[in-house]
């Protein structure tokens, strides 16, 4: 039997959801409903646009209006759906009225927590997330002669490295002592921050961001070790669930703040599902409640999300959380738990650490690779990697995920086969001499 | 109680059985012969030297002579081992006469296999191997106009590709219907093939060798498909184990002519070890015997062989065989079997496919990559995989391989999570695209 269902917000998980959809029976009505002026767009790619790596935000589309309306998915774009009515089951949208649903998936993704500073409505202050707004600033980033970016997140990477390319003078603050420090140890950040004081930026650690000064238009911005002049501040803060029309709905959230679902995605109430940056998702390792994953992620819950709320059924398993991403003249990258993360956690564990080659020592082009692995102490079962390197982070990113995953251990890396071939791999795998240097430190007692 | 231990040959197993002989107890004697002028170079950066992509034969040196000095291991160049003796525990070398060890590792590595037509003496046919006929080779090659390659194996992929590049007009001659037909499939290889005649390669398949023509100097190759005139072969033909030696003096060989092992690296003599391109070693999926594996394997058995024979105890575990090799204008790569190998053997399987791409599909540089995974149909664990791409070739080979060595399924890929960031890969994973269109090709009884 059919069911009549809607998608709130069109990002990767409301779009991966509509799909699922579809994919459980094709009869199934959806309807997507998204505040902004587009749906199938890669914000991902915003960054890399601003930074002149591509040559056009049309080339981050991915697909046609036309495309959705041809597989049945009706989307209702700049419409603010303003209330959920579990009980009832319908939802108020603004300008349409209550629509009934039988079954519903929240997608409403993330928002930039507020830097909760004075001066945060002058002009120059730019969130980047819709591809519009960012067509509009791109325009302005052509008068920008310096800029401030206010939080070393993965999106703080990005865009401190883009507005270096570009050219602007740039500024990163963040209150820690390195960047993205909730994530990333810091000998994996260190040649990253290095690369970025050879393009010219400045790195303000240990700072806090304290206002945002001028009249109308930004003139400077306040910190604890300063005031920076600038035109522009990037606020890549950290993402939070945005749950505020769910929460207030009744959905239950979990101690991150992000709605809470079960490996089908349904939520607390009964033919209710959320997928992406709005729900929090067990981790692997710890099984403790995660959110603000990536856009692959989202992508992917959304397909099971959407699945299931169309009459099918799918798992959707922890998670791992592979990452990566270029920074400075770097790619960082990593799977679960570093050293900052697990201690923070309490979880005890050993080191193998590396510094590896991406090809034959010999042949052009031949970089660094540092790995860095973390095992439980007692079956030496992988709990994490990180890695600092340029040629194969993201695919050993994935990998090192899948062997967490999978309960390799320390020795079962370090009896890895591995490719050898001048131009595209070393006689010696970075993941296996990490691992090798595990054992060879443990059986030294060191 | 430290040994006296011989290794006979200085290639990869042999560097990596003296110094794993070392690391057991660096009280050992260890003595290495060679017949070569050198040990402890790449043969693997040949090609590329041949096709100007790295700049000289120097940097093919991984140590200085010195260096092994320095480290206790004592190489004998230039010398010859013309015979072993198991009983009295002596190998018999030229010029320095009768040589006792407690412990032998035999490391005697390939031979070519003789093409077995007439002509086979004339001046202009080359077996690369060692890296001063390399070098004496390389400023031939600056004087040759046309080249024949004999054979389309791993190491005939890349001279075609290397001559190509050095703009010398080649031809390649194989008597299978597509190169490496028995290795690859050929949907992985047709890109390769194109990109060959892009760039001018002649492409010879189905035919057969048959002669070597001129008077001194080579002059043309006879074929079955009619006579190439040329100035130079390369005989890149079938890699055989070297086991001359080893088999007169009553070691044990098995099907595939190399010496059989145990775990541990042991021969079926006492007391004698063997490893590298010697050595037969059983595959992981069917524990049928498999020689003439790669120079990352010859290092890791010759460690472990090292390792033993220096009163240690290592094991080296069966083989998954991830290999990949740039070719053409591409690069290919896998893991354990194809379908073409899968089927010779009998094995049962489904096949999942996909067309992926390397990076976001909108961000510069992106390239396709081909995957394809072979599972058995009854549990769906992998048992092999095939891939024409340009990035992360090598490193989703290792990844694919131990896929396969720890019995993951088509559906543990297809629930995989991966890094999207876009410089440095998609949003879909081409290897979880693969495992699910394996899947839905399933569902759909396809
Ligand atoms: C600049 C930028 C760069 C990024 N880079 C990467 C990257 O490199 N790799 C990666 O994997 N991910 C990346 N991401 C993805 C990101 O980090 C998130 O993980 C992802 O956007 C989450 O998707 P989502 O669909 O859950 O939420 P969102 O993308 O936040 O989408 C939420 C949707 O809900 C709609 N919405 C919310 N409330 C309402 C309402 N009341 N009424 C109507 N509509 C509503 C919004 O209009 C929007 O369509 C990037 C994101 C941005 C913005
Ligand atoms: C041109 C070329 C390119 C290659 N490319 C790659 C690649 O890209 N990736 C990769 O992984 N591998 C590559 N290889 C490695 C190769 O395919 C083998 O796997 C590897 O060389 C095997 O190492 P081995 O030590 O077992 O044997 P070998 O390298 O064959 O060494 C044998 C040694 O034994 C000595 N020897 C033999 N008999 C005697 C005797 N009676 N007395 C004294 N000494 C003796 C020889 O002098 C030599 O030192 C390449 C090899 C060549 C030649």
């Amino acid at each position: 039997m059919p069911h009549r269902i809607l998608v709130i917000g069109g990002g990767a998980a409301g779009i991966g959801a509509a799909g699922g959809v579809k994919a459980a029976d094709p009869r199934n009505e959806v309807t997507v409903y998204t505040e902004f002026e587009d749906v199938g767009y890669s914000p991902c790619g915003i960054p890399y646009v601003h930074g002149k790596e591509i040559d056009s935000f049309e080339r981050l589309f991915l697909a046609q209006k036309e495309a959705y309306v041809q597989a049945g998915i009706d989307v209702h774009y700049e419409t603010w759906v303003s209330s959920i009515d579990l009980h009832r089951k319908v939802i108020d949208v603004v300008g349409e009225g209550e629509v009934h649903w039988d079954r519903l998936v929240v997608a409403t993704g993330f928002e930039y927590s507020d830097p909760g500073v004075p001066g945060g409505r002058l002009d120059g202050l730019y969130y980047v997330k819709n591809i519009r707004r960012a067509m509009e600033w791109d325009k302005v980033l052509d008068t920008v002669r310096s800029a401030v970016v206010v939080h070393a997140t993965p999106l703080g990477l990005e865009m401190t490295t883009a507005l270096a390319h570009r050219g602007i003078d740039t500024h990163l603050v963040d209150p820690q002592p390195w960047a993205l420090a909730d994530v990333v140890d810091p000998d994996i950040i260190a040649p990253v921050q290095d690369s970025w004081q050879e393009m010219g930026v400045h790195l303000h650690f240990n700072t806090t961001l304290t206002s945002f000064n001028g009249t109308q238009r930004l003139q400077s911005v306040g910190t604890t070790a300063g005031e920076i002049p600038a035109d522009l501040a990037v606020l890549s803060t950290h993402k939070q669930p945005n749950v505020t029309l769910a929460a207030r709905a009744g959905l239950r959230t979990g101690p991150t703040g992000g709605l809470v679902v079960n490996e089908r995605m349904a939520t607390s109430a009964p033919d209710v599902y959320a997928a992406g940056d709005c729900a929090e998702l067990p981790h692997g390792v710890t099984r403790v409640g995660v959110t603000g994953l990536t856009g692959s992620h989202a992508y992917a819950q959304g397909k099971v999300a959407g699945f299931n709320a169309g009459g099918g059924t799918k798992r959707y398993q922890p998670v791992y959380v592979p990452w990566g991403t270029p920074a400075g003249k770097w790619v960082i990258g990593g799977a679960s738990f570093g050293e900052t993360l697990a201690t923070a956690l309490g979880l005890p564990f050993v080191v193998g650490r590396a510094e590896g080659i991406s090809r034959a020592r010999y042949y052009p082009g031949v970089r660094p690779v540092r790995v860095k692995l973390l095992a439980e102490p007692d079956q030496l079962r992988l709990i994490g990697a990180q890695m600092v390197g340029q040629e194969g982070i993201k695919e050993r990113a994935d990998f090192l995920a899948t062997a967490v995953k999978f309960g390799l251990t320390l020795r079962d890396l370090a009896a890895m086969e591995n490719v050898y071939s001048p131009a595209i791999g070393a006689l010696n795998e970075p993941i296996v001499l990490a691992a090798q240097n595990g054992l060879d430190s443990l059986a030294g007692g060191g």
